[in-house]
This record gives structure tokens, sequence and C-alpha cells, in this order.
């Protein structure tokens, strides 16, 4: 069977289990995941085989050290995922929820109920532990997943779907309602991405290179994560504890995630108590700092930033440094040059706090916080699927509600329009 | 300057003044609404000359009677736009909304804040009230508008895109901020719906054709509104009278809806009850009726239905009719064959009721009530920018919510992640 074909199929086995699961009990899907969570834990030696499989290939293709390490099930990670559904079985479940029932002056009475989104297409790399992070949570949410992992990690995925089906089995749903794509063909992608008759959306896993791609070439909707340039805003009325805690926190506390602060911003009336002191913190931390004409002046460890590095994503110990003459603009930098991930401002000042909240135009925006809260767990989601830096749907962390859409629902008692 | 330059300027202008906008108070908005409502009863006479020209040209070009009659700007016309401005000034401003605000084990305290989308572009056909229309709906949500009418209407839609830019002034708010593009030159289309970095979402208002071609081509998320193919099921536990007051009033209240219903689908148990005396009714109405074999067994007047009626939008005194055993059958027919859009069912049985509200997967689903309540007025939503179709971020009524994101806001004390 070609590509096409075999897509086709397994896009049309997802629409049909996806009608099943939409409509199966919380009680169902919950058993599902419990199950899933005890075949993994049976099938432990069967996974390390498999995962042996694909980090023999790996070696022999040349991928490096932290690919591996990102393609390597130990023990530890199949604890984490064992946690991880048993977690999402916990959460409540979002489907079926009724909210704002209402009459209307013509007698009827409308509401909107949660519904699943139908078939959703994960497209992701390297980690496979990812496949059963996003089936359980597609699978919570009411949809089927068709899931594409990376070819480098076909038999560690393989060896995961198989527990998956063993889950969904002990639970009387259909084994289609999670398909793991079994070819490395990757014409797979192309045919996942565009076939809106049977795929619903699509949420991208990985590097930018693939995030970009799906996204042009889609022509289902994308939930997607690009950019995160964040910044923090010292304000001149910012308490200096709280404004160096949070400004070091928000750098150093892991370099390579996503709301991790790139470009710290500094009011000019405090860059003068501030700057040197939290220049000489940061370099003690290992941080390289790269600075405007007014900063280096201040802290002449930095060196001299180019315009480039006011929209860069560094994901590593390296920070811009700007002095600005005040919220405003700290604000029109922010909305140019970031990438409306996460944003945060240090400041005693009510009005300038709320006036911050309103105009800086990201998924989250903070009052004296780290950003790196920018996080489902964080935020109290339970899960996440990804964070989204798209303003259609879902905006920010994205939990099981992510997935879903509302419909509405009209109560009546033989009610006809006049 | 060349169209892709000339769009391309408008875009990063919108972009502009969208931020304006987005900031912009309640009471600014409503300034510039109830202004431009003002200037469009002062420039009636200008209208209508604007308008005469359109009309000219469209006779000259062979537009036939019904798109003249839509393209005529009548005194009638404009007292409804001027209306429509007054209500939606009226209408509670969604921008700044914050809900959900509660505190984390952490200590910072998070909630959701309602924002405009940014800058929306619309695409439509002949009508120049949508002008109006789709710039007020944009403006009170704080969003940008970039406004392309179909060619044979040029002159009256500038003609009110003046009026809109007097208000606009009247309130100090960027002119930019509701662009109607000057140019008939179809390639100003291509361009509006590729280019991401100045337009967040195109919202398509017209035929089949237009709203196609948009989905396929556009680089920006589109919601769109294709078919209405919309249902009533008649369950064995219809009240009788309910069931030909609902089926009467879905379909002949008028034709030319998305809500009206395509489909009459009837319990095997109660269609010799029911079905001769209803087809006598249509019949007498002027509604053709095409039956499946069990239809006209019990009612010979019908002809008979070919596949495709089970999928077809009439839009027209036309209805098919069909037979099913019970409510698995209704549901299925109606997942396969509808349009997601609405569909209702007849019973006074609660867990038939229940069933069919969960599992038929439309945006709006009804119990003992005529599908022509689809309707963003008839729902509360106060205005109607369309009905979508799709389940990604707007489904059903599309009312100034629907032109809307949230952001996350995250309040704390100095808090950093441990």
């Amino acid at each position: 069977m070609n590509v096409e074909a075999y897509m086709n199929k397994l896009g049309q086995k997802a629409r049909e289990a996806s009608r099943v699961v939409a409509r199966a009990d919380t009680g169902l899907k919950n058993k599902a995941l419990l199950a899933m969570a005890e075949a993994l834990d049976a099938s432990r030696s069967a996974l390390a085989k498999a995962n042996e499989k694909d980090l023999e290939n790996g070696k022999a293709n040349g991928l490096d050290a932290a690919m591996l390490d990102r393609l390597a099930l130990k023990p530890a990670t199949i604890d984490t995922m064992i946690e991880g559904l048993k977690q999402v079985a916990a959460l409540p479940d979002p489907i079926g929820g009724i909210t704002d029932m209402n009459y209307r002056p013509s007698g009827i009475q409308i509401g909107k109920m949660r519904v699943p989104l139908g078939v959703i297409g994960i497209i992701y790399e390297s980690r496979p532990n990812v496949t059963v992070e996003a089936a359980s949570l597609c699978l919570k949410s009411g949809n089927a997943t068709i899931l594409r992992g990376g070819s480098e990690a076909i038999h560690s995925n393989q060896a995961v779907a198989d527990c998956i089906r063993q889950g969904l089995e002990a639970a009387g749903l259909p084994l289609e309602a999670v398909q793991v794509v079994e070819t490395t063909d990757r014409a797979a992608v192309g045919k996942l991405i565009t076939m809106p008759e049977y795929v619903d959306v699509i949420v991208p896993r990985g590097g930018k290179g693939l995030i970009e791609r799906v996204s042009k070439e889609a022509r289902v909707p994308v939930i997607k994560h690009l950019d995160g340039v964040c910044h923090v805003y010292i304000d001149a009325q910012a308490d200096v504890v709280k404004a160096e805690n949070i400004a070091l926190n928000a750098k150093t506390h892991r370099y390579g995630t996503c709301n991790t602060m790139e470009t710290l911003l500094v009011h000019e009336s405090i860059a003068e108590t501030i700057l040197r002191d939290l220049a000489d913190r940061y370099v003690a931390a290992g941080v390289e700092l790269r600075g405007c004409d007014k900063s280096r002046k201040l802290a002449p460890v930095m060196i001299a930033a180019s315009v480039d590095d006011w929209s860069t994503e560094y994901l590593a110990p390296v920070l811009s440094v700007k002095v600005v003459s005040g919220l405003e603009e700290a604000i029109e930098h922010i909305n140019q040059y970031g990438s409306h991930h996460t944003d945060a401002i240090v400041t005693e000042n009510y009005s300038l706090a709320r006036r911050f909240l309103r105009e800086v135009d990201s998924s989250s925006v903070m009052v004296n916080a780290s950003t790196r809260f920018a996080d489902g767990f964080e935020y109290g989601l339970g899960a996440e699927i990804g964070i989204s830096t798209d303003k259609i749907h879902a905006r920010g962390p994205v939990g099981l509600e992510g997935l879903t859409s509302q419909k509405y629902v009209v109560l009546g008692d033989g009610q006809i329009r006049k």
C-alpha cells in the first residue's frame, strides 16, 4: 500500500473511532489510561529491547549525545510515563460540561456544552515518552489521535503503541482511538497535515524548523508554539529585592525552556542602583551579557548588543539588556521584538502594573513573578500538550480544555421562530 | 504602487492601529460607533450617488435582479445600518474582562483576560451594509479591520468607508483602525489572506465558492461558514403537535437561510401517524418533497430521493425525508450526511434527548425547538459576524466574543520558580 492510501486508511479509522471516544464516559476513559500504565509496567523489558534497537541505529547514524539522551527510554522515563497516565486519569473530565444555560425571550433555553475536537494529529521528534503523554491527553479529552513520531524512535514508539492498545482493549474502546504511524516515510507527515476530512487539528511538537514547515503546508488548523523571546521589565518603582530575584530566576533557573527570559529591560532611573550588582550576579552564574550603550556604561562587563539580539531566543546562558525611558518604551519594545509568549513587569505601582497587563500583547503577562511560571502545571491545568503562541483557539499553556471545543445546546418546549 | 506593496502598506498600518484600538477604552469605541451613525445619516445623498454609480455599472455588466437588489443602498438599508451601529455601541465591551482569578500553591494568582485578536480581514460580496456591520463588530471587540468588498460595490463601499473614518476621527481613534481596500484587483484578496505578519484571522462572508477558495489559499486562520445541511428528527415519543409545528417552521419560515432544515428524519413507528398529514401541509406551502422508499409508501406525493439529496443544502422549497429505525440511525445519518451546523430532535423522552445532545456532532444541537433559532440574535449574542461550521476557536454563531482571545494574567508578590 502506498503512503497516501495508508494514511487515508488511518484517517478514516480515526474518524470512526473518534465518534466512539467522544461519547465514552469518564470511567471508561480512565480505565483505559490506568490499563495503559499497567501495560507499560508489565512491558519494561520489551520496551528496553525496542529502545535498544533505536539507540543502536541512532549511534550508527551519528546522532549526537543530546539526541541519544532524548531518545533513551530509561527505567525512570518509564516511571514518569506511568505516573503521567495516573495523573491524567485523575484530572476532571472536561467533556460534556454545560455552562451558561440561560432562558431567552423566545422561551428557548441556551447554553454551551464542551465537546472534543475530533481527530488530533501529533507530529513530534525523538522523545518516545511524548507518545504516551499526547495519547493520554487526547483520549481524556475525548479525541482520537494519530501520532507521528521521529523515524529515529520508530521501534520504541511501536512498543509504546502496543501498551496503549492493550489499555484501550481493556476498556473496550476502539484500538483506532490512538494510532501510531508505522511508516518512517516522510510523505506520511505531508499527508497527515493535508486531510481535513479526517484530521481536525495538528499539534507539532519539536524544533522551530518542524513547526514552521507544518504551519506552512498544513490544510488544517495548527496549534503551534514558535519562539519564546520573554522579557522582564524592572520599573523605576520596583522593589529592588523582588526585581533582582525575579530577573535572576527568570534567566538562570533553566536555560533551554521557552519561558526563560531572553531580554531584561530596566528603567533608566533605577538602572544605576540595580544594574551593576545584577550584572555581577549574572556573570557569577556564567551568563553572557549583551547590553545597549547605556547598560554598558553602567556595567562594562557587557558586550555590545546588536539589533538581532532583541529578537533572539538564545535558549542558552546569554541575556540581552536594555535601559529604557519608561513603561511606554518597555511595552513598545516587547510588542515589537518579543514573540508574544510571556512577559513580566516588576513594580509596586498599581497604575503601571495595570497598563502593562492590558497593553502587552503576550499569551502570559505577569506582575512581580518570574516568567518561568508560564507552564501548564504551574497554572493548574494539570497537564500540558504545549504552549500556544497563536491567538486563535488556544493561547498560552494548552491543557485538556485546549483540545476541546464548545457547541450550543438549545432546550425548548416546542418553540418555533416567529 | 503595485497591489502587493499597497496591501503590505495597508497591513502594516492596520497592525499599528490595532495596538491603539486594543487599549482604547469602551467610551471611546462607543463614541466612534455613534459618530459613524451620525455621519451615515448626514451623508445619505452622497451614499445614494455612489450607490447609483455601482447600480448603473452593475446593470451594464449584466448583474441579475437578485444581485442588484443586494447591492442597493435604499434609505431603509441605511436606517438599518444606523440602527446596527447604535446596537453595537450598546453591547457590553468584551475586552479586558478578567475571569477565573485563582491562587496557586506557589502563591501566584492566575486568571484570564479577554483581549482582541489583532487585525481581522473581512472578504465579502455585493451588500455594502456588511462594511458597517463588520467594521463595527471588529472595532467594538478592539480589533483593526481590513475590509475587501466586491468590485461591483466599490463606490458604495468607499462612500461608507468615508463615514466610518469620520466616526473614528470624531473619537480620536486612528483612521487606519478600519481600512476599506480601494483597488478592485483580485490579487488584493490573494495578498490579504497570505500576510500572517499583519493579519491575524480572515472572515469570508459570501458564497461557498469564495469561502472554499479563501480556506484553501489562506496562510492565516479562517473563521468560515460552509454548508447548513440541518435536520429535524421526529422521535417515536415526540409530541405530534410540537413535531409538526417545528418541522414546518424549520423548513418554511425562510428558505434561503443556513439554519433552515434540509432533511426531515422520522421514526418508523410514528411515521404512519404523522407523515401523510405533514406531507400535505408541506405541499400546501409549496415545498417539493424527496423521500426514501418507506416515506413514499406513506406519502406518495414525494418523488424519490437520491443519495446526493442527503447532503444537499437546497436553500429552496425542497425537503428530503427519510424514515429511520430509531435514534441510533438518526444520529448516524446526521453525523455522516449533515454539515455539523444545527440539528434538532423532537421527543418527550428524557434519555433519548440527552443522548441526542451529547452524540450529535453539530455546532447547535436542539431538543423540541426549530433549527431556525440558530442565530446570534436569538442566542443573545447581540450581533453576529457569521456562523462558524469549524470546531477550532469559534463554533456556531460568532458574536463579539468570537473576535477575541484570552491571555493569562499572573499576579505575584515577588514569586520565583523553585
